[in-house]
């Protein structure tokens, strides 16, 4: 007949690894058939409860109470086993050179002065306490702890980043420092990668297979999964981006998070498009309508963000950016006229310049909103699908007949606020026999038109078509080309060329980081740290050759909280 | 001074193309500075005050009037221009061959039996009636009229379908029917791409970048824009899809649309799936949360649906699916259990099984509604990430220690529904000194439990970790796969796996197409096709070497419609 006997300790305070080697003894004990050692929260009862170990005695535990579960054969066996229970507490480091183990982070620090860094893995109810004293020694931040408040994250995190620290957590499970990893980390080769995470196994797994791959990273730093929320705002995200992009040795950067809040995300990706590297970004599940944005790169799991990385690290993106050859152009000049032809072409190019340009009217809009009050009066930055039915009642195709195009090109010209002219040419079976030789005519009356007035303007345009059409391609090419176009057959590279043109006229802001500057070189120099919480962290720093100091940490005032918090005060004071 | 002359022919109706050569006609006239020759449209009405040349007179005109607008020097100069009209229509064609001219559809498919096709793009309130009667006469219809109504488009489609014949638009600019270039079409070399597109140019310029890459296609099939719309709910673009699903010369599809109404993509997507060939899906604009899907591979600019297109086409998917072996499982063998340490591989395999399974709970969801009521309790397709703060309160995190995972486990291979359990193995500093020595001869007790209850138990496990780890990668994988689990590296290849496992033990249905098969070999055998309105798009087909003959066509009852419509009601009784 199975006996199950619990035994409550109040107020008890032991590290979790202690309680699993606990509960492991326990079971060895003869008799013995299964064991609980748990702190008394709801869910731990619960758990009890599920697995039958549930006496109505531990339902009365708190959650600062250790709920102790032995059931065995009988009440003989049970009994001896919780009998042991202090025994086997006291014999758990026999070997343990006490000399070696501060009580305080303070004499930890002055035991090691080159320690930059401090990992804490205590209880989360103690932990911002701590991270705020190693804050105030100027000292980075691993916060392995969970179950931190919200406000206390926000609080550590202005302080850090008025002082030019990170945070990294609360709730961080992993970090790479300099090839050191922190807390649970992969043994990753170092190497021209950067990781950003807002999520710990998303840190390791993509640092993992970058290893995997053949690749290696600089640093990987963990921000916690609350980090990129509304409230907290992203404050360790954009530090850590910020830092791989001055990074000289990281080439390429990856961000992982689960879908951040919409303007946190806007943020983010801000700042990533002007690290003046590959940012593959991969915010897991959010929806993205577009795989590229110049050095932006989305993704959508952990596997292709690590062989994306990997690519761009080792063959780079493949492309040299055309010059933007912004001085031609006259102050005033800034909006982009479209003129196209075919419809799904103009409705792409609206689709891409979202990426650049906050918005583009068109006669045929992505959205409504956007939509010209007439066709034929161009507003802003606008596209024209001259395609469309209000244009071809009763009248022939652009691609067939080009007067109206023309028309409206000229007409654009003598626009002193327009700097662009986008239009496509299709050529093929239907289309005009040989229309650049029509339309480059009349764009070099247009760019002269513009000269004349003290303007540049810039006129690029997609030819679509084959070397075997009637009207062949790279004629067609040449004729536009000898008119001075920017010419392209790949649609989506005209309109992103265009698209950095006319951002690059708007002169978009740069963001610039409202935080301190995080020093580059504390991230370089041989890592050093202390230790407080789970032993095996400071065991898996010296295991890596970084200097560790572990604190022998007992919660203030014996556990108790309010005399803590008194305490705490006094010592900010 | 400028003098503007107008003339206005009542109910006159004139082919655009001949309304051009008019108007260019009358541009090169002595004294003569510019020239409207429009139908009399509110839009066209717009555009010639734009341009200064709507009379109070032209802006009378009604849309079936045809307004002639001369600018010229002087009165004289525009009188002359004005009274050349007649002559200069009546000159437009000195060399025709009338005996090839049949009056009728009816006589040029009696003339032209062979004739599977017919081309429309006379004016779009006559287009739908010759339509109609093509489709009586069994024949597929390129519908290159716009400004037809929705309900026309709706009533033929469905006549078309019953039919297994093809209504290729309205508003259908291009199509490419084994190599024969119809309507606006680029020569492009035959290959193993099939096209099918909603987008006019978005299907010219994917088959263009697609021939420019090397590759090349079998057919290419438009839809006309408001096919993917709710109403008309994609009557063609499944016909479409089908059709090159069966297609055994086609080895690629590529679908290409604006974004559809979002339960017709979901159709059009269910159909796709079935394919059974890598399908490329660029549905312009629209946000996609994933880039692959089995054989569905989401792009977001046409040139890189060409590209990816090209590649798959050349260098197939690289992959070799792996083996189900559904006949191992029980009858309701069904659910999934996922047993995640790593919150965030957690996270991502609930993403990447929202493309496989209707519902996956999770104690950390990726959406609310999803939040199992109790983690202790599975249900259904569920995921369990015991690295939660739940789990981890006092409690060391199952990175660490494996008791709560291995007790769940064995739970769940007592339920008879559950199918397959999913797992990580997360290894790396911090993280359990050997996890597969404790996780599987767990999972060989828990398979063995199944056995003995006449079930089978997958176990998919993805291992995150490096050979310089600790643990050592290979040693982990090599003890779980003695104990039969299926293993990688990759989270993506293994929730893929139990996606596609569990998809097919849930019996997905196969979607029927709801319309009579369109038969292949119409579109196999060389192309004949009978021409009503644009000549252009006879001579073009003449010069590929398609038999064509041209209608000489002309509005039903003079262009009165009351009475063209009488006719046609005794025409279909």
């Amino acid at each position: 007949m199975t006996v199950i006997k619990t035994e409550i300790r109040r107020g008890a305070y032991f590290d979790s690894a202690v309680l699993m080697k606990l509960q492991r003894s326990l079971l060895e004990l003869p008799g013995v058939q299964d064991t609980g050692v748990v702190m008394g929260t709801d869910s731990n009862k619960d758990l009890l409860e599920h697995i039958h170990l549930l006496s109505p005695e531990a339902a009365t535990a708190r959650p600062d109470d250790l709920i102790i579960v032995v059931s065995a054969e009988d009440a003989a066996a049970a009994s001896a086993a919780v009998g042991k229970v202090d025994e086997l507490l006291a014999a758990r480091r026999p070997s343990e050179d006490t000399t070696r183990r501060p009580k305080s982070t303070e004499q930890a620090f002055k035991m090691l002065p080159e320690a930059g860094w401090i990992l804490i893995s205590v209880a989360g109810r103690y932990a911002a306490a701590v991270a705020r004293q190693a804050l105030r020694d100027g000292k980075h931040v691993f916060l392995f702890s969970d179950n931190v408040l919200v406000e206390e994250e926000i609080a550590l995190k202005q302080q850090a980043s008025a002082a030019g620290l990170l945070v990294m957590g609360p709730d961080c499970g992993t970090a790479l420092i300099g090839g050191i990893g922190l807390g649970f980390a992969n043994q990753v080769r170092r190497g021209p990668i950067g990781v950003v995470a807002a999520a710990g196994t998303g840190l390791q797994h993509v640092t993992a297979r970058i290893h995997q791959l053949g690749g290696g990273i600089t640093h990987g730093i963990g921000t916690g999964g609350r980090d990129l929320s509304e409230k907290v705002g992203a404050v360790t995200f954009r530090q850590a981006l910020d830092l791989l992009s001055r990074d000289p040795q990281t080439k390429v950067i990856v961000l992982v998070s689960k879908p951040p809040a919409p303007g946190v995300a806007e943020e983010v990706l801000k700042l990533a498009r002007q690290a003046g590297k590959p940012v593959v970004v991969n915010f897991i599940a959010r929806a993205n309508s577009a795989t590229r944005l110049d050095n932006l790169y989305f993704v959508n799991t952990l596997d292709a963000a690590a062989e994306l990385a990997v690519e761009l690290a080792e063959k780079g993106t493949g492309e040299a950016e055309p010059e933007l050859g912004l001085e031609r152009f006259a102050p005033g000049q800034k909006y982009l006229r479209g003129l196209y032809s075919g419809g799904t072409l103009a409705y792409e190019a609206q689709h891409i310049l979202t990426g650049y340009l906050p918005r583009v009217y068109a006669n045929a809009p992505i959205n409504k909103e956007l939509k010209m009050p007439n066709a034929n009066i161009s507003q802003e930055h606008c596209i024209v699908d001259l395609g469309e039915d209000e244009f071809t009642q009763g009248r022939l195709h652009p691609m067939m007949d080009n007067d109206l195009r023309i028309r409206r090109l000229l007409e654009e010209a003598d626009d002193p606020s327009v700097a662009v002219i986008m239009l496509d040419v299709v050529i093929g079976f239907g289309s005009h026999p040989d229309p650049a030789s029509e339309l480059a005519p009349a764009i070099e009356k247009a760019r002269a038109k513009a000269q004349a007035a003290g303007r540049f303007l810039e006129v690029a345009a997609v030819v679509t078509g084959t070397d075997t059409d009637p009207q062949v391609l790279q004629s067609q090419i040449d004729q536009l080309k000898a008119a001075g176009v920017w010419v392209s057959t790949s649609n989506e590279a005209v309109v992103r060329y265009v698209g950095r043109l006319l951002r690059a006229l708007e002169g978009a802001a740069m963001v610039k980081s409202p935080f301190k500057p995080v020093d580059l070189a504390s991230l370089e120099k041989p890592l050093a740290a202390v230790n407080v919480g789970l032993e095996s962290f400071a065991e898996n720093l010296a295991a890596q050759g970084a200097p560790v100091v572990q604190v022998d940490w007992r919660p203030p005032a014996g556990g108790n909280e309010r005399l803590a918090a008194i305490l705490e005060r006094m010592k900010q004071s």
